[in-house]
């Protein structure tokens, strides 16, 4: 699964480029849509009684991306185990890798409890190699 | 009211200077500050079961601010009108202003109705110049 | 013109809804679609050795855009006269208003010093009702 | 060396708990400080010629951090070698661990060659605990 996002200058910092924090807003734009791409969403996931806050991320930048850059960002699930989930990511421009990164979520049920993820979100997180 | 605020890296953006939108942050922060030199928060606020959406914001951009200056954003009420409250900001480096604006907001309850400011918040937002 | 926009977590405050400053970056993206509808950029207007910063930016918030929504920010130029230029914007969810502001401009060359809009610039952003 | 920030609307999500990406800012916004604990400034070290972009960022997130929180974020340098620089990070509240995590920094010059660090930075950044 991909998301094109352009770069604003809301996105940049002085240095030129974009700002490091930033990366984190579209990996979180990249799995909004992976859940989407599936056929579900996040928000019915949250509906549903469940949340995912993450507990790790991290991200690698190799090469900068600059104001107005057409960014690809891929992401796909390393895997699912028990109450934890591990989505990986790709940054690209014009095919060439910009930074990857990874993050670690919990699945939460409205008490705030770490759960097993429920059977569908599995399913849907799970299935094949997505569209 | 003042509140000073040290501009990091993830505050500006590629022309070098701090970008335009993070300017109603520092008003944000300054009007959170207000609340509690008047021995309050707006945490209080919201916990008694009120909450203060913007309705409109202004910014106007003098001169531009830069990566690690110490700003000193200056707050103070303008007017509190039956369910209405307004804000105007002045935000310096050094005595020297570099912003202005206002942030124009309703009082709502826990319903989402406008309603009259409860009058322990109208004595404490009004109440002379403040600290 | 218009850009369409998906509202992220990242966007919204624990109000539940977009958080204010940031229809300003929304507006950002918005007028950086404008130049490209018009088969311009913003980065060769930069190239070219202008700037446009920022002297007025004003929102008015009617209805909270909220986590998830797909809105369609609108903008057109309102005037350009010497070296100033206006954009007004609208943002919609499903055809229902929710915000709308402007931003005022001025134009400025290598020097920092407000200049007359280059005439190509001034073509590009005056003509007709635009793609 | 330890820095504190106040958490505003703007950084929390409808998580009601401080947005993950902002965690980057804090960690930002502790090294400059780190910096200026030491008698020196990111500022200077720009001006002197040199950059330190941030090829590594890592999060580790424990606790949620909340609006209004006053947290502590404390860094020091966990090496420097050849043209690579690693800060640590730990963000309190109230004594309590709520994040902690790391970025790795190359150090490069005008020409954005990676370059063996300085002297001057060298002794400023590596000098005994800190103040």
């Amino acid at each position: 699964m991909a998301v094109e996002i352009r770069v604003i200058y809301g996105d940049t910092d002085q240095m030129g480029v974009v700002y490091y924090g930033n990366y984190l807003r579209y990996f979180e734009a990249a799995r909004a849509e992976f859940f989407r791409a599936r056929g579900g969403s996040y928000l019915e996931f949250e509906k549903a009684g469940y949340k995912l806050p993450v507990v790790e991320a991290l991200a690698r930048y190799r090469k900068s991306a600059l104001y107005d850059d057409l960014l690809l960002v891929k992401t796909s699930v390393d895997y699912i185990k028990g109450a934890s989930l591990k989505f990986v990511y790709e940054v690209f421009r014009d095919g060439e890798l910009l930074a990857d990164g990874h993050t670690v979520h919990a699945c939460i049920n409205a008490e705030g409890k770490p759960v097993r993820f429920p059977d569908d979100a599995r399913r849907l997180l799970s299935a094949g190699s997505g569209p």
